[in-house]
């Protein structure tokens, strides 16, 4: 009996695109690929921007720089799209799915602002689309999310998500290093773009929530402001005090259930207490957390990016796509919650670092300690350190609802004894 | 459009079953069970030994004793085999494959010993098995391998997939204790057996990397002796060397590529050293750490028993099983690599801790370490401490073939000068 051949496109081949078509083309494999796609992969189109870049082991004739027409074409089974960012990528995927082919993408960018669209545009051209290595490169997140899990009810997802970030934070932590020097490194070492906003600003981590909450939690994924706080006004100070108190700083992604329909979607920065699955992930690797009703408390944890690892993800999204166009099937559309709804940060309780700079001069403590009291804000601890005739206070609060917190810090900075507001960050306490 | 109704028979109603049937009768999740399915799950039967205890939700009308009538129903779509052991559950799991019914269990006894054989059984039968709650509870390490990583070529598979040792080596660790009181205040706390020499001894541990190696090696399953040492040898002195070291003891199940067609299989504690990711995994939990050629290190934890999150991982089978039945289809067989050969541990190398207990006298020192030299082994660090007229010295070895410290072992054990061997095991390193 001969198999079934699987017609793959890909457009892309930078680490993702070349390590793919590397391990399609490994003979190595070729039993395991055909044993687990139940057919044989073919790649019939790869498209690049340059031609004559030498492309490892994808032949010549396979490439193009018609991304469009690749795309466009009806003899396809699978089009895999590894450009990345909205446009021309959209276009792309939507003219694959519209001729009913199945599309595999590391696309996170492209699956929060559209995922949902997308997703009905598959269902209803009765084709899939995958998009594993949008989230935690390697990690097989997205997958046990909806089927190991799809019978769970989970009451929070949260991820370290972002390598760049992690990466700059672990270094920070490590070497005792400003967040500037460990940037311009980073950035040195390919780790952060010359433009690191996307990354240290918290847009990627928010885009991964967006996806991630959608399967947890059934929300939508299409253009959404989710409150979101970066990493650039992480200082040594607060590094330190955090290492002290036993806590490491990370940047979280959070969804989490809050009643029965509320949701409180953020990305921020957080102390996180080492006893916590997620305090010992390091670098640039990434982790998700879940907790859900039933299972407990769930970790997964990989590496976020690169060629190898993300080729992974891409790869298992493949073989996934090329059993069900074998068995003439597709994956069950999405389930959206019309009722969920998002809720202000401000409205969610957290235990917080608060770091404030002081005049050292008699009152001063009694008078920052009564704006806490007068916000309802109760604190757990304190640390004062003269600093010449300033002083720094370290708080931490018990749990505090996010609102007066902020009202808390307003009032600080009003204060004629305060000189400046060190940091506010939230306080994750480990898994007991 | 009604959707189709899938018949679901459970034999065994104890901590996993009630909490598995109150799942699917859980109102709230109607709609998402509906989803992830495709059909309505109906429980039609429940095999229980005594029907006049009460159940829970179950209604008594669905309880039987007779699990083999259960199992051998025609009218079944699914069967969810809870019951434990080798027999009878090996012939309710036969019963139902042979009349096309899907079968899923958490049976890592049953899956070691005949897995590959009751897989076949279920192919020649156009039907399911699946196992996701044999290894790691809630943690959805079985469909990873079989689906996200299908395509990916695995060196290693590590784990921490007994909850029984985990807890007592975490309370030898954290509270100084010796064994023999933490496995009574384990048996105690209801985590040990009263006899407790399928945990301690390695036996649990062993079933769960003969399941683990056929997904990632392609070996079969069926009843091999895996090479096996246990816990109930480990002292407080050895917990205490670790410590101090950087280590921190932990039962292992392994399962490592050594060249072409070789394989290391094994479950031995080992010293592990704090940044490695399973250092951190403590108490009841389960952790399996994954190391692809591509994926780089992966890692899953969660936890490893308990009704809960033993359910969520049968319940993410249950609905994958009824789909497949709505779908017509059934999951790919298993691959079995038939050139893969098991090789002796005593032929893979590791770095090794080895105490032993001495006389103090001159030229005891020169003495040991001779041996140590004359069988290949070379010495990374040593330390002596003196107790009255006997010294211990704990060595740590560079990386050592287990065949040579073996024999190192042995030849100590004849000097004059060594009153006993305290221990030897082996050493992983932390991940770079």
């Amino acid at each position: 009996m001969t198999s079934p051949v699987i017609r793959v496109g890909v457009i892309g081949a930078g680490f993702v695109g070349s390590a793919l078509v590397e391990l399609l083309n490994d003979r190595s494999r070729n039993d395991a690929l055909l044993d687990a796609a139940t057919a044989t992969i073919e790649v019939v189109g790869v498209a690049v921007r340059d031609t004559s870049k030498p492309r490892g082991s994808i032949s010549k004739d396979l490439l193009t720089t018609d991304a469009a027409e690749l795309a466009g074409r009806k003899d396809l089974d699978i089009l895999v799209e590894l450009a990345g960012g909205i446009e021309p990528a959209r276009s792309y995927v939507e003219a694959a799915l519209k001729n009913g082919v199945s599309v595999v993408t590391a696309n996170k960018a492209l699956m929060a602002d559209c995922g949902t669209e997308l997703a009905r545009l598959a269902s209803e051209n009765d084709c899939d689309l995958f998009y594993e290595a949008a989230v935690g490169g390697a990690v097989p997140i997205i997958r046990a999310l909806r089927t190991s899990l799809a019978g769970e009810r989970i009451n929070r997802v949260m991820g370290i998500v972002n390598g760049t970030t992690n990466f700059i934070l672990s270094k920070m932590t490590s070497e005792g290093s400003d967040y500037g020097v460990v940037l311009k490194e980073a950035q040195a070492l390919g780790y952060a773009e010359a433009d690191p906003t996307a990354d240290v600003e918290g847009f990627d981590a928010a885009a991964k929530v967006q996806v991630l909450s959608s399967l947890a939690f059934g929300t939508e994924m299409k253009s959404t402001e989710i409150s979101r706080e970066g990493i650039s006004g992480i200082r040594s100070v607060d590094v330190d005090f955090a290492k002290n108190a036993g806590y490491v700083i990370k940047l979280v992604g959070v969804a989490e259930r809050h009643g029965a329909h509320g949701l409180s979607r953020r990305v921020h920065p957080a102390l996180i207490e080492l006893s916590h699955p997620l305090a010992s992930v390091n670098g640039a690797m990434n982790a998700v957390f879940v907790e859900g009703v039933n299972s407990g408390p769930l970790m997964w944890s990989g590496q976020g990016a690169g060629g190898g690892p993300t080729a992974t993800a891409v790869l298992g999204d493949v073989l996934d796509a090329a059993r069900n166009r074998v068995d003439k099937r597709h994956q069950v559309p999405f389930s959206v919650d019309p009722e969920i709804k998002d809720i202000d940060a401000g409205d969610t309780s957290s235990i917080f670092y608060i770091s404030v700079d002081v005049k050292d001069e008699p009152g001063v403590l009694a008078a920052v300690a009564g704006v806490f009291g007068k916000n309802n804000v109760s604190i757990r601890s304190m640390e004062q350190h003269g600093m010449s005739n300033e002083a720094r206070i370290s708080f931490m609060t018990h749990e505090a609802l996010g609102k007066n917190v902020q009202a808390t810090i307003s009032d600080l900075a009003k204060l004629s004894s305060v000189d400046s507001i060190g940091n506010c960050i939230r306080v994750i306490e480990g898994v007991k």
